[in-house]
């Protein structure tokens, strides 16, 4: 695997109109070598789900920087937010992972919402019924694991993406997207993250209605030094 | 501030031939808006040094995201060390944060090597004696703070970068430096750092004698949209 890198992109933007995403997504380096994005969209919209998918994403870091792996991560965090909320609040969760000891990735889902893999240019759509946490007792997340290889792709949401356009009777093709970004030479997770989130906020008329983040993790080619590299935009609010 | 935007960027390498860099930077949002970076680099190198470092900025992220200020945040992380370690494990820590409720970009400081503030083109180098935190009992950090403006550009560096060169009797001038790129027109923080490293390696003659890290944050023209974004890269380790 010399000559590689792994690539993680984040685009994310609120709900038109309100002050705050109810989405939380953070990356963080692993304590045994490697990385993982986590997602977390909270039950409804605005201050209140971003407190409930802030408090998720901590759980779920503060668990993976002790070298918890991520399915007992997702687990606990679903039993710390049944046992805080008493089972009335919900989180989606998704965890996109580089694992260096297992050298795999891994992708933990405990979402409605599919996620997708893509090798070797197939793109396989994750729909196995996965239930959000926090509603019960034990839920455990569907896991799905594949060993590195270069060309790999990742891609997780939140429902907002899935439900761009509805308010206009539209509805994005996600998986056509896809396909036809993926024809291109290696397109970078940057580009995928970017291409999705600006199809959706055109079909909703650039007024999402619903907070939309999406989160792509690839294997690319790396001609470059061996410096890790991150990049975070922010608009300041409008309001501000 | 319609139409400006935070950038945040990260550069960062491991000693030569060690197997995890020392330092630990991590970016959050910040609960009531805007963005935190946090950079700490634990005493000595390799595996130890990592652990203290992330340690510490998992502390420090822990209490942003509860909405305690990041002097507050600074002092608990090194109480919380020097009562872990007692007294005998130090770490390095900055934060770099836009907050949103003060409007104010702020430097947190417990670091012998200095921080740097830009403004108007004008360098300050922010070089107030301050300590590593762990060492002792109620350690305060140096902090600066300056409402937020255009053009804003605030670094910091782990020491890697200052004692970069010695070893063939040579160093960075910093100062000249950032100056040479602020006198472009309104270079990104991403060139900024990558500028910075490529720099700092180039005098160790592409083998680092230590971590470094550089993080940079700037409030920039914006001329897109309302979509947040990050792109993180991590070369695949060469003994991967």
């Amino acid at each position: 695997m010399l000559g590689m890198e792994v690539q993680v992109a984040v685009a994310k933007i609120g709900k038109y109109a309100t002050s705050s995403s109810g989405d939380t997504v953070e990356v963080v380096e692993r304590p045994q070598g490697g990385v993982s994005a986590v997602l977390a969209d909270g039950q409804s919209s605005g201050k209140g789900a971003k407190i409930v998918s802030s408090l998720v994403v901590r759980k779920v870091i503060a668990l993976l920087a002790e070298g918890v792996r991520d399915g007992a991560a997702a687990r606990a965090a679903s039993d710390s937010l049944f046992t805080e909320r008493n089972g009335k609040v919900s989180s989606t969760l998704n965890i996109l992972s580089v694992d260096y000891q297992t050298r795999t990735l891994v992708i933990t889902r405990n979402n409605p919402a599919p996620a997708i893999l893509a090798r070797q240019g197939q793109i396989k759509w994750l729909s196995e019924v996965s239930i959000p946490i926090g509603l019960y007792r034990d839920t455990r997340p569907i896991i799905s694991e594949v060993p590195l290889e270069a060309g790999l792709v990742a891609i997780a949401f939140s429902d907002g993406l899935v439900h761009a356009g509805e308010r206009l009777g539209q509805s994005l093709d996600i998986v056509s997207c896809i396909q036809e970004l993926l024809e291109e030479e290696a397109p970078s997770p940057q580009l995928i993250a970017d291409t999705l989130l600006s199809h959706a906020l055109r079909l909703d008329d650039y007024r999402p209605v619903d907070d939309i983040s999406v989160v792509v993790l690839g294997i690319m080619k790396h001609a470059g030094d061996e410096v890790r590299r991150m990049v975070v935009r922010l608009p300041l609010e409008p309001n501000y």
